[in-house]
């Protein structure tokens, strides 16, 4: 349906990418790009010059998301939805989530280049804060976006330093009501998430396109630990109530409990730790730690969770802290819509390309679109399976072969019949 | 020899402890002065303005210690010293070396309205940085004057945001060079440090004055754990290198080794703990910890720093993680001078006031001017033994015994014929 030049198309997209990448609050090669900070709102308008240039149109809605499109020959039909995220973890790399926006915008401008007419409407969404770096919470404009969460929900956020979500956002400049951002069902047609696959398989398979079933059933907790603190010289060990030896006691909980569920799948981390008082000659009185478990098996990540109350019981007993769990979130599995899989293998097929069926371990914003729209996503391959390491990388070959894929099956999705009701 | 309103005393001492608690980048009751920042140079600048009014004199030296002195008889003659510090870590309390300062230069103030001449000068001393928060070292002020660390350690020093030791010296407007702070030998006929217990033992028995014999022998460590960074829903758990659960059986094995001594007064604590890069969903891949470990026996501490070495091997072997461990100080106890100990009993008798022979679990700027000269320390009571929090107390009524058994010490000092040499 549209023949693309691949050498040409990874050559931009691999440029596009890297310029992204320049706008880091970390030193290459390591990007940053944090919720409503400065490099943020540069990388937004970064994307959106390449948009405009690409002849789409754009709209911010008030919490941030923002909507590239290409009107198709029925503007009124429901469109065809793809997107990802700019937005970067401290200490990440270049690829996460900002594939499947320039890469969306990529997709689109071969199709206006091309002078195709879509059948329906195309649009790339770069979605707010699918990492959770700022507020604790991932996905929060797809989630917004789907009715997932509630709008109040969002405006009790509060960042490390204790700012409130709403101030940082009218700092950063969107306005508007949060009620606003709500999307009905029946908007988007479909939706088609293209992403690097953040693990290992594609690449040690050789297979360049990655067909995903299912996105795992995250969970994230936020775990308070309240000892007593005092001066680390004169407070003799059996007088301790140190918060952070309970913290650590949880912190290898979360590990054993992982390690223990009858699923290979499941994964238990801690990657936040914050001590009070923080200095060399006192007794930590209180720590902070941030719990993320996953797994495509709910039932397993539940054993594990189970495990974990087990050892947060256990230490409170024995150590006398006061441990107060907050769950944040505790999302169920996506499952994707077997059409959308059989097109992007249709599409993946018409251009000589393998494709393999696999679930997703990392959540992205699919999972919340899948409340609303049909939903898949496509995967192109991570060399070494790295991600969220300055380190990470995908061929730029690899990253055009998967635009070359989602404007095909963008296009095919927009043609067919009945795609969704 | 010397007549004090103790009423009077307890209540100015409490009002002046109360006013220099208001200048703290915490919100009350906490208090937090952090080496050469703004409540730092606050504090510092309110405590010269009482020692002004005292009608002492002030020098201040390139590194921001500073001498008030009420000159004696014999002006050449090496003065007798008291002091401590006014810097104070995050979410402390109000008692905490301040008493040492205000309370010495309230003893001076009480000496020259009594119009009496001593026959040598005597002095106050504020040290810089006692506390190890802003560059992970304690007592920099009185070590350098010492000699017990060299100029070029003090320039190497870099804060957790990586800034110099000199550019924060300068911004604070603190010059000259660094070598100008060691005193030699002989500058000071006696050195004697008012302090709070920060234990419970002189509550508890109900005696009013501690005559410190040691101090116990301090040691600190900085651990980086380097494990392997990733994404916290890709990468499964047999394949992680991750550098926080790693960290948490290093925590873990502190507490164990400080347990496990043949002295029941070994103490380890982990008080910093840093996670890079530090978001939910991501494995941590390095770990900044900073150990604490003290024993008034060098042995006991030395046996728990080879379990703590043990345990670092065994990790880094099971784990896969790189483990760097670097010594901050390894510091000898001090054992104070026989004959301070027998004036400040002198001193306390002639007030009727009890006294009792203990050491110090904390240190003290004490523990490095013990090098230079004869030297003990003076403690009150720690109201249930709390210190390095909001709610350490000492009473008024306490802090006045001690600023009246302070002069009175310093006095027979400065009146003895033979103190040093």
């Amino acid at each position: 349906m549209i023949a693309l030049d691949l050498a040409r198309l990874a050559d931009e997209v691999d440029a596009q990418l890297a310029e992204l990448a320049t706008f880091s609050a970390a030193p290459a090669p390591a990007v940053e790009r944090v919720l409503y900070t400065k490099t943020d709102l540069e990388g937004r308008a970064y994307v959106r010059s390449l948009a405009e240039r690409a002849g789409l149109k754009t709209r911010v809605d008030p919490i941030g998301n923002t909507f590239f499109r290409l009107e198709g020959a029925d503007r009124d039909a429901p469109a065809i939805a793809t997107g990802s995220h700019v937005d970067a973890i401290p200490n990440a790399g270049r690829f996460d989530g900002t594939v499947g926006v320039i890469g969306g915008i990529a997709a689109l401008r071969a199709i206006r280049e091309a002078s195709i007419v879509p059948a329906r409407s195309l649009e790339v969404i770069a979605f707010t804060s699918e990492e959770p770096t700022r507020f604790g919470l991932g996905c929060i404009g797809s989630r917004l976006m789907s009715g997932a969460i509630t709008p109040d929900l969002v405006r009790a956020l509060r960042d490390a330093e204790g700012r409130a979500f709403e101030d940082v956002r009218r700092d950063a400049g969107f306005e508007g009501a949060l009620e606003q951002v709500r999307l009905p069902e029946g908007r988007y047609a479909a939706f088609v998430e293209l992403h690097v696959e953040q693990g290992p398989v594609l690449e040690a398979e050789r297979i360049p396109i990655g067909v995903v079933t299912a996105i795992a059933a995250p969970a994230s907790y936020a775990l308070e630990v309240r000892g007593v603190g005092g001066h680390a010289g004169a407070v003799l060990m059996p007088a301790r109530r140190d918060a952070m030896t309970a913290a650590a006691e949880i912190v290898l909980a979360v590990e054993h409990a992982a390690k223990s569920t009858k699923s290979a799948d499941t994964v238990g981390t801690v990657g936040v730790v914050r001590v009070h008082p923080g200095a060399i000659n006192s007794i930590p009185s209180r720590v902070h730690l941030e719990i993320d478990l996953r797994d495509t098996d709910l039932a397993s990540r539940r054993d594990a969770f189970a495990m974990i109350e087990d050892a947060i019981a256990r230490v409170q007993r024995e150590r006398g802290v006061e441990i107060v769990l907050r769950t944040i979130n505790e999302d169920p599995p996506a499952i994707s819509a077997p059409a959308i899989l059989d097109t992007i293998e249709a599409s993946s097929r018409a251009l000589d390309l393998r494709t393999r069926r696999m679930p997703s371990r990392a959540y992205h914003d699919a999972l919340f679109m899948a409340r609303i729209a049909p939903t898949a996503m496509i995967f192109v391959p991570s060399v070494a399976g790295v991600s969220h390491r300055p380190d990470e990388l995908t061929h730029p070959e690899d990253v055009a072969r998967g635009v070359a894929v989602l404007a095909g099956t963008m296009l095919r999705l927009a043609a067919a019949e009945v795609l969704h009701g």
